[in-house]
């Protein structure tokens, strides 16, 4: 009944349907290129410590890198009954070199080495999204730059506020990814702590050198504790909770593209390359991969959610259930990738409608606030001076206006004695935006200063 | 332009990267089944009014089973530019047919196609759950029937409380499975109404006749509202759910297997056939299929998490966002049929280890409340009785006595005047079952009742 | 050590700090109603099958109403170390009648009594949202009378698709408001089985009648297994889901009805009275409510979760996590009823800008796909009309034509030979809506069908 | 019509439905601390710049100080009216002051003003998480000592594993939480940007001084972009997947501890202090805060789904949905508080029950792998020395043998000769714990240095 590498108590073979239900090579398997990765680092360190011969050693190196061509070439087969990639490894091993093969499983456990795998796996991916998350940092401050005469009308909720500077909207994205990179960078390094050596939750009593495979796997340090490391799975939710905050960045930005790309609004042209038409409506160009986008981090979130559900109330150590780790970890890593690679695209693609925007922009009394200040300026307690400014655009309503510096100079004077002529030198969108002064405001030369500083930070060279 | 079929007013082609993005051919091509069977319905409605010929439909008809056929062999290319199922059939179609293809999509939108597709598919799945829950209702009846004579100590707060016939173990969760039943039926008949002939969201100016279409698809009714219809994703949050509660009832039963599955317990032998082996201890035997029922349930929670998540805040009619409800409708069905499945293999292979149980049965004190019943049947009121069980039960532990039985006679009448020697009567948990009589209690002629209830009610006729 | 009701066999006074940690009177206290019903139901079938006296139930009877007087008037004391409401009821049952109170516990546990309750409060909830959702389908009822005349753009991926009625978009919401109404209905009659004689997870050896309690308290039904009820919770998971999808119905709409405030859409005037102002821009007025019953479905979503996430892996019966399922309960059902009466209300308030619609209806080539069926109800292939409007609608956007019917009678002419001067007579927006026919499209007889059935399925008498 | 401080522009009295429906003061009272203290921040600001006199500056001052006092001593109203805590001081404040509390709102908005209180108070509640979290591993650190030579029993997947020192389990604990902490470190960190002067949406035209005020208020930085920090909730969700992490932790041991519990493992004495009876079963004495903790962490995983469901799709910037997030955030950290806190009381108060593990020590042949290690030590291949110790295992169930060294010598020699008489020494729970050596293992001597490195660590002067 041996078939199984663990099968020697076994006096029965494993129901086929059993072999199925539990089965992970069907997704584990693109786990191949860490599992050998670490495999051979485990093999050096055997050897290292005598464990096995050097030459057993050179052999299951080679035998390794084999099996890595192999897959890669897509010449390798896999097999329910092997389990999962791990086995498949491993079983290839010793079809090559029968009891060398055999020793490779040293002092190491399923459980630290699939948790080592893993690690290194998504070590990568925290990698490839910070990079990722860069090039969309690059793209949002270039169109910065190529906007960075428009001026947008600001909102709180969805109702228009204030105006602001087109770079100064797209630099606030450029602040939300940047948070998400600091934290891509504190998970790594609280990740970056070797399993291997816990063996099955207790370590081992064979001299190995945990420091070794640490390493020679870029680990900063070596777990202290081998129960806690055996059934540790917070490096994984703490890295799909930083993807799920991204994808929550990218929502609302995908939102608020999928506002801007409609009718009403007009404030974005998208190139028909990255839209899509309908079945039936023949006028019809759709902003899916916005949508798309939007729609993604609900299976993010999802993704989250099942992580969390899975981890709560598992006694130590390892708990079969973690099998079910990878997939999410997968999904939410492939999917805030594929976002941000396309979000990009979007973002270097996309054009805003500048004459459209300019036309309606003395819609919404973008100026009010402005002029409140205005009154502030000259002593005027805030809350009187808002009442002020709020009855004035309320005779705006009743008498048509579309704009407050349409009312007579009359009303002004009525509303508040300091609202003489002057008044009109600070009214209208342009005026209020060039009014701005405070730090981290839309006044144009905060804005140019930030925007001067991110190109500087995220000059390739920076490695920022 | 035109090579995609809604390319007419596109003037560029779309982006790679886009197409990639945007695809849902590699997991909505099992709709092919359902697909083509409402083009069918579809295609003989529209000659039925004359929208199409007798012998144009003939021609889709035959087209369309071709096309099946070579899907079925597996002998249909799949390619990225063709975006979705339904893209790729119709095209085939086209090519086949040329003009006549071209028809198929008169008075219809992909927006109700897809509706319609995904309904049939979640409406087959449905039925394929419910015959997987009789399934499995089947065997905890028969694994009731096999331990008629076991007592199990019963818990709460996982302490022993009272104890209980095994057969009233098992039919507890024959009930949680008849609610999940009943629960698909009413989903399922909320969902029987025919989506299609809704379009694009407004209805067609085209002569066609739904009511056709929905009786040759089986369904009960035709949606009165194309907005309502062609946003609508109820039947999935509803079946998803109703996926969520089967889910929830096999974790807490997996949970406890696993338990009894414990050298603590020792309550459950499992054959070897359905356990796996460690790959570093050559002594463990482990419930991993308990465990993976248990851990599945996590993605059943996250798949109706994301379709929560991705449905919420959408505005009318469409939005793109919906093609993510395909791959957690799909996860979820996929998992707890299988859970389901393995879930009566497990039961069916199953034994308690009667002798084990025994064993330890009179620890816990399973009959302190039978003895304070026995004192309220004297008129002596609850809370006075549960307090001088509670004192006796503390005496026990002072004394080091593991029943009540073994303390003397002196204690009792100490007690309470009404505790006389009778007492040893109706202590002991054999006693102490026995005792039981009220409706829907482990009382043996109540078990015996609903087992037998159950066994005629699961009869393969009784189509239950 | 007899201070708690259980206190029997403990030795040591409660931790102060465990009783914080473990009360729920803080939360509980409103089931004091169903609490004291139930007991009242409970007392009465003591004394009808001779547990306790006429005369003791009388005193019971009496007791309790005057507790539940004193509750309501405000009069009563909640502590700490009673712990819940149920200990509360029972203990001043008790300081008022002694032994007589003390009787009140029999054949009965806290288990069954609060599944009991808990489905009694649940039960009048299910009642009184249904009631609510009544209320808010005939404020859209009106709305579509009050709005019978205007012309909308529908949308798909928020992009201007086909003209509706402005009755049919408002239909579109009540059909979903009546599914979840369906749902009401069969949660409430799969809930509506009692727990009351489950006691603690076995049933009790006293001669109880559960019957009489059900009809007492309206249950049509009573549960056949105590295990599995005294565990089962699917009634308050199921009723919470069917809250959420209310919420997730409120939420699409409350999005729309943010966008269609919007300065750009301009669709909804709403009165002052429902909106808000800002603490620094005087001209803001906010939607604030729609924005709360968007935001609020994340709680309802929350609390589902909360629920599954409690129940998972939970082992047979009782476990005092249960005790964590009141408040999410409280929190959906409380949050979707004052959602529902703030839907209504902003529906009676609101009114659309029939003149601000109708200035940009021609905007978005709504007439488009009526000229493609126009197309096709001529011969012409739906894929080959599709392709012939497409290149029209890119035409007019080279030639800077708002609408089809602009463009010269020759391109139409060189573009379809059945295009001819008679085309002119289906477009516009008009025209497009009246063209349409199918059962269950926005065709102005098939909506005044469908708003008659709804009000005549909504009267007061019809108990819909 | 200003009533409200908004109402300048309003015609209508705002409906009281809405402003119970919109009020946030019922729960956002409790940020008054933090409010003040930022008013107060923020008017010695507007002094330092001269918006407002020195002597209005005292005043203000002065006045918030008594506000602030008086709702410390309840004797403030709160009212309907007044919305939001923020709203109430200020007009407390104006009542007080008159126009120069008028003034205090200058260069602010609320959607500043509540990021600001919002992140104070949150910055608060990581510090006492913090502070909890070091307890409750000093608790754990004493009941590794006080259980330095218990040895247990190691499961994977629930099975009796490898034997493994008691200080070790405990000390998988600290680890634990000790990377929960160096969470809350980096939230902080990232936390500790002032958003203070991004106004409504775009900064102000007034000469602020923000590095002034974060000064005054313990922040490190001032956000750089108006239009981010105004829409961020970052460090909201950010907070509360740490404490979603630390509730997971929590969630694992308690489960734990309820096995422990249980008749059946009898590993853990509780004291009576810490636990609860049943209102029915007279001899339960049930572990109800261990089931809570678990139980609660539902709630947190569900306040951290609130948040994720209520940010995912919203447009820059403020949105009143936002107003919903305080809730869960409070209740977030209540909950984990308390659960820490509730952790350390039952680990202060809980026992190991040496003798009972003791007892059954030898079940489940703890000491299998061991003896694989020996036969691998002399240079069998991993694999097949699995195998031979699986058969050994195989046949001491056949043989009804509990442990190994009951296995004949001959049984050993026969599986593998190398399995000579030498292997009792080997064999045995105490022999295995002895044999192992690797770093981070249950070896006593890394045991030994591991719980002395913790003591160290955990010194309240040593401020980690």
């Amino acid at each position: 009944m041996a078939s199984k590498p663990w099968g020697g108590r076994f006096g029965e073979k494993t129901d086929r349907r059993v072999e199925q239900f539990t089965e992970s090579i069907s997704f584990d398997r693109r786990l191949f290129e860490h599992d050998i990765r670490a495999s051979i680092a485990h093999a050096e360190m055997l050897a290292h410590v005598g464990l096995i011969t050097h030459d057993e050693c050179q052999q299951i190196v080679r035998g390794l890198s084999d099996i890595r061509a192999e897959i890669e070439a897509d010449q390798f087969e896999f097999v329910l009954e092997r389990e999962d990639v791990h086995m498949h490894v491993e079983a290839a091993l010793i079809d090559r070199l029968g009891d060398v093969g055999r020793k490779l499983h040293t002092a190491r456990s399923r459980n630290d080495q699939v948790a080592t795998d893993v690690k290194l796996w998504v070590r990568d991916g925290l990698d490839r999204i910070g990079a990722r998350l860069t090039d969309l940092q690059r793209a949002l401050v270039d169109a910065a730059e190529r906007h960075r005469e428009v001026i947008l009308p600001g909102y709180t909720h969805l109702q228009r506020a204030q105006p602001v500077l087109a770079p100064h909207y797209f630099l606030a994205y450029v602040e939300k990814f940047a948070r998400d990179r600091d934290r891509l960078t504190d998970t790594r390094r609280r990740l970056n702590v070797l399993p291997l050596g816990a063996a099955a939750l207790a370590g081992t009593t064979l001299p190995i050198d945990r420091d070794h495979v640490a390493k020679a796997l870029g680990f900063e340090g070596v777990a202290a504790n081998s129960m806690d490391v055996s059934s540790d799975r917070d490096f994984a939710l703490e890295s799909v909770f930083d993807l799920t905050m991204i994808a929550e960045h990218l929502s609302g930005w995908a939102e608020e593209w999928v506002l801007w790309s409609t009718q009403e609004f007009s404030f974005l042209a998208l190139p028909d390359a990255i839209c899509t038409g309908s079945s039936i409506m023949p006028q019809k160009k759709n902003p899916d991969v916005l949508e798309l986008i939007r729609g993604r981090t609900a299976r993010v979130i999802g993704a989250l959610n099942t992580l969390l559900v899975l981890i709560k109330g598992l006694p130590l150590a390892y708990n079969r259930d973690l099998q079910e780790d990878k997939e999410p970890i997968f999904d939410a890593f492939d999917t805030v990738e594929a976002c941000l690679e396309l979000a990009a695209v979007v973002v270097a693609g996309a054009t805003l409608r500048a004459d459209r925007i300019a036309e309606r922009l003395d819609e919404g009394f973008l100026d009010a606030t402005t002029l409140m200040e205005y009154l502030i300026s000259q002593g005027v307690p805030q809350r009187s001076a808002h009442e002020v400014i709020g009855h004035l655009v309320s005779l705006c309503e009743q008498k048509g206006c579309r704009r407050l510096v349409d009312l007579p100079d009359d009303d002004f004077a009525k509303a508040h004695p300091n609202l003489g002529p002057g008044v009109k030198s600070v009214l209208g969108v342009a005026n209020a935006v060039k009014a701005f002064r405070s730090h981290g405001s839309t006044a144009p030369d905060q804005v140019e200063k930030q925007l001067a500083a991110w190109k500087t930070r995220l000059l390739p060279s920076s490695g920022s």
